[in-house]
């Protein structure tokens, strides 16, 4: 028993698969893909050289090639469009749904997407996939599709059945069938469960939904996300500023957009700082790397700096260097929770969300209550277990407990800040802060030091 | 022009609610929620005190209040249900989908579930629950409905229209109609579309798809998400393992799976221990925060026990004091970057990943790479800018190449051993990780110092 029918991606079929390309074993290849789920021939075209994806396109039925190349990975669509025409490719995208054609579009040099748009035969898409690619990327327009039964509010059920059955082959999955007046305006929408139980001569004004939740072709994508995942919805009507019905946006893409969001915000903590993966080659994953550790090594630079300012009083109370790790790695710690919270607060803003101010005093009151209890763990520790003086107990635990507020106050401001000029908060909870925490905590620590001890 | 028919969720209409209940103005409340949609009511009673959601739910109509609730922040959910009694909870609970039911249930005490389950009047909803709460929460079982169309393949549209029409008001979102044979078993599927493009008395045999992707019931919730995501499916069967088709999952709950798996990874990096938001009390945030920042604190303690361990070396040689900040912050700034990689490789495995040993080998190639770089860049500032002997940068910028070897073969290989004990590899990109490497990053640093600058 096997309960998922998934195509078997193995070594072995890959290796034999290869066999095939390099014999020209045509039958083969075909009789194997035969059947197979496109996300799955992708996966595998994905692993396979240049020339043999080539290859294996250019031996498939058209639509199928097309379904496979919008499921193909980033990294080989982009270097597979190099290598056909762009009368080639024009062909595959009139057999794509918009939104998929304007994603690849999208892929292309400003020159090649204008000689394949030339190249379109099919006047109705090329109409759409240029309409699509007049919206950003990143918004309800830049994702919709063109794809969608309509019905007006004055058809009857047999006028809707055959709107269903013209479009049939251009709508794959239907969800509802939104409803308009005569001006092309969102009215509501009607389930295809509804249409199959009324009655053929039922008017679709009669059994239409109202409250019907729609998104403008502007909003931000993560804010589709938000809506789609708040009210449960499976597809979303896209309206323009007179309401007019102009896309239709469906939740495999926002499963999309919520996992791309989810690792972009991860990949920003981690401080890595293009979107790699595993498969990458030692020298992509190390370049994506570096920048943010030199960020890192350069303010550690700069602490050796500060912390050489400060020479003549570490050398007449050499203890002072080895609490060092302990203020810079709670520092950094504090400023990542409290940063962490914040990011997320900002991705699922609601009308009852706490002020910026609120926000400030509720952030001050945790780091109070966090700064005390570890100050005066570590007083006890430093004095008690490690038999320190009182004073050099205080300083350390008053300078942990300094270094928890400023730490906490710059998680919380930052990434509201960046925030504000449009730039992903999630970085805030990344190397670049920590290191800046780590630079002000050594500060404020050698500074309460200097005071408390009197050096 | 409002392209979002959302309920408007002003502090104002909240204020003017509150007094309605305690004016107890009852048609007020229940005119001006008339119409709202459910997720929009239950955002607005989370804001309300516990009496006053009691009391608006008292007031609305059973299958309002059920649906209002399902909806309801878990923190809310838990405390409402302490106040009704179980035969009031029971009523609610046969009113809704049986997966959110036994979500509901899954929040109660043993006893209390036991109580609820007895007051039951509904046969047929309590066998789906009781069927339901045997599963795992976290696996297909666990989330899955038991509300879906099934037609027989023998079956011709309408039959199997009279089972959508039999079924209509326990199955509120149809996408598919799942076909199976006389033992149940699932044989395919067929769409409403086809159903209603077909002849009255087409058999379901001929026009159903063969190639469904179905999952078993005992497959991880993450699994359920990578496949519907990997295949676009905007619902997927549920079989057990004679292939009996026993639930349905829909992508909207897979929306819920993949936001909260990232929200957890977040946190486990950000290192804050329990589910919190910004909107629980300063208590609650600073006891979800506090043991990850001991755990930095003990780290940072044991720190300087290592540090004093070397004191007489420090003192012969002050300045090894000024760079512990940055062979620390970057033993954890490469330990984050090493394991994010892989946390994110292990969310979304392929036949095709890398072995254990070939991630090994990779990841010491970056790592060499990196860390030569990062050495040589550290001696040329330390020799040429910062004016030290040569003999110093090199002890600094070899101690440097160790640490991101080590960090990164710290960060490699921890997500992998957590997974395969069962826990969120994320973990191992947050302090109690970052810390470790603190910790050897100094042990490493000094004695690579002792070794060179023979202290």
């Amino acid at each position: 028993m096997e309960p998922i029918k998934q195509f078997e991606l193995s070594k072995e079929y890959l290796e034999s698969l290869q066999l095939g390309i390099e014999q020209g074993d045509n039958d083969f290849i075909q009789e194997s893909l035969e059947g197979v789920n496109v996300a799955d021939i992708a996966a595998i075209l994905d692993e396979l050289e240049l020339h043999e994806v080539t290859y294996v396109l250019r031996l498939l039925e058209k639509q199928l090639a097309a379904d496979i190349l919008i499921e193909l990975d980033q990294a080989t669509l982009t270097k597979v469009l190099r290598e056909f025409e762009n009368s080639e490719i024009a062909e595959w995208i009139v057999l794509m749904d918009s939104d998929d054609g304007a994603d690849i579009l999208n892929l292309m040099s400003d020159k090649d997407r204008e000689d394949v748009i030339a190249e379109f035969q099919d006047r109705v898409k090329s109409e759409q996939i240029l309409e699509l690619l007049r919206y950003e990327e990143d918004t309800a327009g830049g994702i919709m599709a063109k794809e969608f039964i309509r019905a007006n509010k004055n058809w009857n059920i047999v006028q809707t059945i055959n709107e269903i059955r013209r479009q049939a082959e251009n709508v794959e999955k239907i969800f509802s069938i939104y409803v308009v007046n005569n001006r092309q305006q969102l009215l509501g929408r009607v389930s295809l469960k509804k249409i199959i139980l009324a009655a053929s001569d039922t008017r679709i004004e009669d059994i239409y939904e109202e409250d019907v939740i729609s998104v403008p072709v502007t909003m931000d994508q993560e804010e589709v996300a938000a809506v789609m995942r708040k009210y449960d919805l499976e597809s979303v009507p896209v309206v323009n500023v007179k309401n007019k019905l102009v896309g239709r946006i469906t939740v495999d893409d926002i499963l999309d957009v919520v996992q791309e969001e989810a690792d972009e915000d991860i990949q920003a903590m981690a401080g890595v700082s293009a979107d790699i993966e595993e498969s990458d080659s030692v020298f992509t994953i190390s370049k994506a790397r570096l920048p943010w550790l030199l960020i890192g090594v350069m303010g550690g630079l700069m602490g050796a700096k500060i912390i050489g300012f400060f020479e003549d009083g570490l050398s007449k109370y050499l203890a002072l260097a080895s609490f060092i790790p302990l203020v810079a790695a709670t520092g950094g710690n504090v400023g990542i929770q409290a940063s962490s919270l914040i990011v997320q607060s900002l991705a699922s803003k609601s009308a009852f969300d706490d002020t910026p101010f609120q926000r400030f005093v509720k952030g001050l009151f945790v780091a109070l209550l966090n700064g005390l209890v570890l100050g005066a763990f570590v007083f006890c520790v430093v004095v008690f277990l490690y038999g320190f003086e009182p004073i050099f107990g205080i300083t350390v635990g008053f300078a942990l407990f300094c270094v928890v507020l400023l730490a906490s106050f710059m998680g919380t401001v930052t990434p509201i800040v960046l925030n504000r000029f449009g730039i992903n908060p999630a970085i805030a909870s990344g190397p670049f802060i920590t290191t800046t925490n780590d630079l002000l905590g050594l500060a404020v620590y050698f500074g309460v030091a200097m005071l408390l001890l009197k050096l």
